[in-house]
């Protein structure tokens, strides 16, 4: 055991932690969601503190043996040794300050054991005065929180083109694919099986180029705005290189922002990133309900397409195979969706000089971002790739179909196609029986009109029937 | 009252109805929120109809007479008028078709009138095969919602561009005024309260080009792809005419979505648009309550700003004068918060080739841009133009504050630094004047290193001190 | 035009305005939603002032002529008259002082006018010392609120018995009607089509019982309170008196809150009360997607049930009928699931004496329950009752599916249950006929065991069969 | 190695697990949130398979020595052993499917264990045929979160009681501590500090007391209903015997749904249930905010109570002490309202005869207890029961306030108390003071008249003042 103290007073902590008295304190202080700080965070947290000792040496502000050995401890942290030590709640109030300190105290007492000191032994490296020299948990979390978040989103937009591409090859597979297209759940005009999944993949690229495109509203970061972003306390010089290092670093075009107390307070654009990852969930919500609906059955249903097989359905009911990936995917896209409010409120809470409630926006954040990674890549590998089509069903689903009547409407008129519609169901016939009865257009025109594949696409010129 | 017909039946409609049969049944069938839908969705709605007709009878598709009347009503209904036809309720069941036969039978009658026919006289101007030419309500709909949408985020924009403007002056008027910052509700650092001023128009300065740049998302619309998107009963002719023609007449600049498809089944790029605006309430909200906790007084709070007085506040307590504008937006801020819940929820929810619930994302996407206008107006006008500071006040708070210590940090170190933060509170006396006790800096030293005005800004290289 | 002054200043009236000087900056300062204030919460609160001012005047605190001439305009607003006084904003901001001002001066300028005085004669009767005497905003609109919840909520819960009605009858009339059951949409075992309405009036009925039960929670109020709760000048007797006379005007069990500092404050049973409303919103909507689901087709769907055609479902599919009012509820259900984030923002956004959001509390809330009230009887009358059954659509889907080997486990356990429903499906054939083949159980056992009749009850002991 | 089979083909399993080739399926297949099920709910799982073993044996439907074995395998998991074994993720597809079978397979093979048997001899104990006999997981999942929720809502309401109870304590602690009240944040009329924990106190013991209750609509339960509430396969004198068991052991009281089916595909209740807890979220966070207002400072703010200090504020900022605590209850309280939304998403997306998104219900409903339970225990004894008062501040400030005038309205009339308050702000007097001057009244009707304390309470008959 060894002795810390703070304002507070004093604590005795455990020899082997490398995490000091403040971490200590937010232990006691936050057993909330016993969900940890994300990983990338972390990351992110200790790439800053490794350019701004960087920074700090290069300008003489901070004794170039010091620093590198906090150098070299951050790159451990950056590389995902000494996870253990990060274990603070997420939903942890102060703004991000126990994570900074945590970071702080793991960085120091890892460079002290690299120079051969003991841990605690801040008379040589100091937690504050040398790791965070220069800076505030103000100015370097909101900063690991973009950076960590770029990273994240680079991530789900290669998922999102994995997907897109999956569900291309589907469109090509099914483009012959003839069935029944439904608005309002009702029977309406005929359709490919291919242009349905085609509508899809267009939905998920345009999702692609909205996360691909969203880096630019995160990369301006406030490091070196310190406390409340005047920048007290840090060096122009100095704010200028931490910057430039770190863009280097994280391999993302960072750049300071031009009012750093702005960037210090608002928090608007996670708001912004979270409104665009959730429109991403809201178009698997709806792709994952419509591959229920169409495989849905295997016999009472719709059995336009088959889902790949994943795990026994039932534990009561024998052979019952449910869609269990949609369904996560729509339990995601329900999260991600409530995730956003949480977000939004987290948000638009934030008082004068600084928003005290990024810790849950990092939280929510970080983790739908995550999750829907990981989401849109098993649905694409689990699901759709193995879909399969019952070509036989659409076929015969659409033969007996009424809407097909709509075709008759620009040579005949909305009201006569509409009587033909009606009489044909009630005495449960084709519209083509009935078409043919009422000896407005002959055989060889309905013929023509009424095929199938022709209402696929718009008319040419040349096949337009004038009434 | 005349007699009209549709597939349910006969029904009697008042004879200075323009509208018909399937407007009266929605009446009906809807008698829901009481709210009736956007005026400029209508608008927009019935410009597509005029650039129909014309398309329509440019390709001898429709008869030039009978299009010019169609195109004359259009035209009337365009600039306002027969407004009093148009009271469907806004969250009417059936994904628009409602309003779109609505406007369908007014036009009808109207220009039965124009050419001298009675109302009702569908055989010669028909209000479907006629004014609803080669359209379906899944067409033109999402378009209409798509152009109203476009129209008003321009007015929104530009009320937003005013809003940076009166903040910014604010900045300048407030340049020299330096008073505490605050973080987490506690005492901070110095700042300049016309740098306040400058992080809030930069906040809006972003939501303006945000809201300026969505105009992209929502340009590519629909219209010709009708029932489902495949386009079936339109001819290609026509879908290029009658979108170059929306293009002009819209001012806005429109193209064909290339997967009409998609565009016909998807409503992403609504939540998208959701999502932005609501980041502008966020910010806005954020905005309003900082303004209420500085103004927050006369004589108990802090008292930093006054805000124009607008109304008597209380019915009891005289002389007390309420924040009551930014209470209002507040109000809205929290309003579009939740609705952006609907929007998501309703986008999410669409089946197959269509989304049914369009009615109730129009409602809410229109509805939450027109209050935001409205409201980033008022919140102008009659709130930051004239908000005036209380420099005195700003001034005497700042003298008796602690963390000013903060500027000790680099010249005596953290520890040193909180102890004399510790004891000024201690001992009620200022930091100055611990500081000098503790013979750490000299008076001269002191002196420079703790003037406020030096701490709103990052250190020059010149006047750093070293520990 | 007449003149009025308050403490910022005179502003000109137009002679007919029963409203003054602090109504009319109201309209200027909230030109925000265009929605009125709820006109139950007017009605409420003029029944409030009916009961102060008789309180006042029995016991000689008012004098009894202006007492009575009040209490004769309050009555005549109660009835509905003056309702075009009444067009303030409902997102005005300061926590409904605008409302109550509104109130105190059309009451004012009505009495006097029953008088024989002019409007703005206010030494004579008084807006504030006599209409609002006793009285804050802070008392009288929160107790406002309460009365006019209880109100409409009576009529929802009426609402909800009416349907839980229709949906026992529908009970009785399918109980015989066999089908398949879905889990997950995918076949399960077999149900009573009148079961599955049972299901849903249990549901009703339990929101019948909750919103029934809710009036408790609503009827404590603070009037007498005044300005924060503390009773600052209010005699006790007056409290006592005017909680009595409400009571017994409003026809509620109304008692003064205990504690009214708390009641005046915390907006805690708005919040439930919302909550308990979101709930059958959550089952609204879920029967109404259960409805579309089971009348999809009319060829290519479910087909089990029929709900009644409204209206022509589309502008260009001829004969197409869409579930239009189960979709306008699902929109319902929507807007008040996201319309219970706005309450609960508000109402944790309250801050130390007061909730200064209490207007948008108040749109919100008796907004949604006027709304479902509508929505639960126009889907009673308008969908529900004229539901019909296609009796022979389920019993032939029944016969086709494979979730009948469920029935199969306890004589042969799961796996030779498993084994047969995957060979009925791989060799397009049906459970029995599998069975039959696998010689497990003998013809006449089978004949049993497969009746669906049984399977849609637990077994009597006479049934079992051991494996 | 062993080798599993199930109806999609072989699988390896690692000797070691006890849970088999269902739960490993699973694990492949739901790799999103990494948090895993709620212990809990695999807690209360137990018990029911416990249960279920316990009543088929006694009607002899399982062999005692079998049921006898699985009774002790339930039971050590029911103590928290195999926690490992249940590391499924959260948000499974599937309806709880997995869980379920992850609970068979482990019993099954810790019984065999328990018997001698090697683990996957499912030919003598079966995870379907012996463990899950007479159930599926569409009765006991839903019936092991009702469960839960109701043993989680125990703990929750208990840790209300300890809250409110030290904010009783901290209501006489400050009884006699005027202080000025704010409504708006604007100065308004006096108040005792204690008058205002108070209130506090109310708003808890009301949350208390919902929570308390709520176990009443939780406990009917279908456990017996099988795959959709029909009770195919299950006995009714299993069922009967089943639920008395099941009350037995979970102490609670429990209750048989009368309407089984309904109770198998109706999440209102949890809905129900997650509105009433987010209703103390948002009581905590306005009390949360409140303390953050009143503690702010220490300097520059209200300062009108002082909080425990809990850890160092700021890595940057000497001797900062933020109110971390009540930050992290306000961003519990975002968590929990986002959170009923995902609920209420989830509850109202059931379909037919099942509702898929149990798990995510589960996942939120019962994280959310657990969390506020947490949480309120923190609040309660780091923050509320350390809290003192600064009377002197607060004296200070009231007597500065010009909204004691408010006490002159009785006596003098609104217009002329509200003249003396703005002539008392602007020549920077009291309203003492200029109320001497205007000579409304003599100098002891003032002193009496002024007197804060009298200002806290209604008037009683003496010392009414009539104008």
């Amino acid at each position: 055991m060894r002795q810390e103290q703070d304002v507070l007073g004093k604590k005795s902590i455990a020899d082997d932690c490398y995490y000091g008295i403040h971490t200590a304190r937010a232990h006691e202080n936050f057993d909330l969601s016993r969900v940890p700080v994300h990983p990338d965070l972390i990351k992110a947290l200790a790439m800053i503190k490794y350019c701004c000792a960087q920074a700090n040496s290069e300008l003489n502000l901070l004794d170039s043996k010091k620093a590198q050995a906090i150098c070299q401890a951050a790159q451990e942290v950056i590389q995902g040794q000494w996870r253990d030590q990060f274990s603070l709640d997420a939903l942890q109030g102060g703004a991000g300050t126990s994570t900074n300190m945590n970071m702080n105290e793991v960085l120091a007492n890892r460079a002290l054991e690299i120079l051969g000191y003991d841990r605690g032994c801040y008379d040589v490296i100091h937690p504050i005065n040398d790791v965070n020299k220069h800076q505030s948990t103000n100015d370097v979390y909101p900063t690991a929180l973009k950076v960590a978040a770029i990273w994240l989103l680079k991530d789900l937009s290669e998922a999102c083109a994995f997907l897109q591409e999956a569900l291309q090859k589907k469109e090509a597979e099914f483009a012959q694919i003839i069935k029944i297209g439904r608005t309002e759940l009702q029977d309406a005009v005929p359709i490919m099986l291919g242009q349905e999944f085609g509508a899809y993949a267009q939905a998920i690229a345009r999702d692609r180029w909205r996360i691909y495109k969203v880096e630019e509203r995160l990369r301006q970061v406030n490091l070196g705005g310190t406390a409340i972003g005047t920048g007290l306390n840090a060096e122009r010089k100095y704010i200028y290189l931490v910057n430039e290092k770190l863009a280097l670093a994280a391999k993302i075009g960072l750049a300071r922002a031009e009012d750093m107390i702005d960037a210090t307070q608002n928090a608007d654009v996670f708001v912004e990133v979270s409104g665009l990852i959730k429109t991403l969930a809201v178009n698997l919500g709806k792709i994952a309900h419509d591959l229920r609906l169409m495989s849905s059955g295997p016999r009472c249903g719709l059995g336009e397409i088959n889902l790949p097989e994943l795990q026994a359905g039932s534990s009561i009911m024998p052979g019952k195979v449910n869609p269990v990936l949609p369904e996560a995917v729509n339990q995601v896209a329900f999260q991600v969706i409530s995730s956003d409010v949480a977000i939004s409120l987290a948000a638009q809470s934030g008082q004068l000089e600084l928003n005290a409630f990024l810790p849950l926006i990092a939280h929510h954040l970080l983790g739908n971002i995550s999750l829907l990674k990981r989401t849109v890549t098993l649905f694409t590998e689990k699901c759709i790739q193995g879909i399969t089509a019952n070509a036989q069903a659409c076929h015969d689903q659409l033969q007996q179909s009424l809407a097909v009547a709509t075709a008759l409407v620009p040579a005949i008129g909305y009201d006569a196609a509409s009587a033909i519609a009606h009489q044909a169901f009630a005495e449960h016939k084709s519209v083509l029986q009935i078409a043919q009865q009422s000896g407005y257009l002959s055989p060889s025109e309905l013929a023509e009109i009424l095929q199938p594949e022709r209402m696929t696409r718009p008319m040419s010129h040349a096949n337009r029937k004038r009434k």
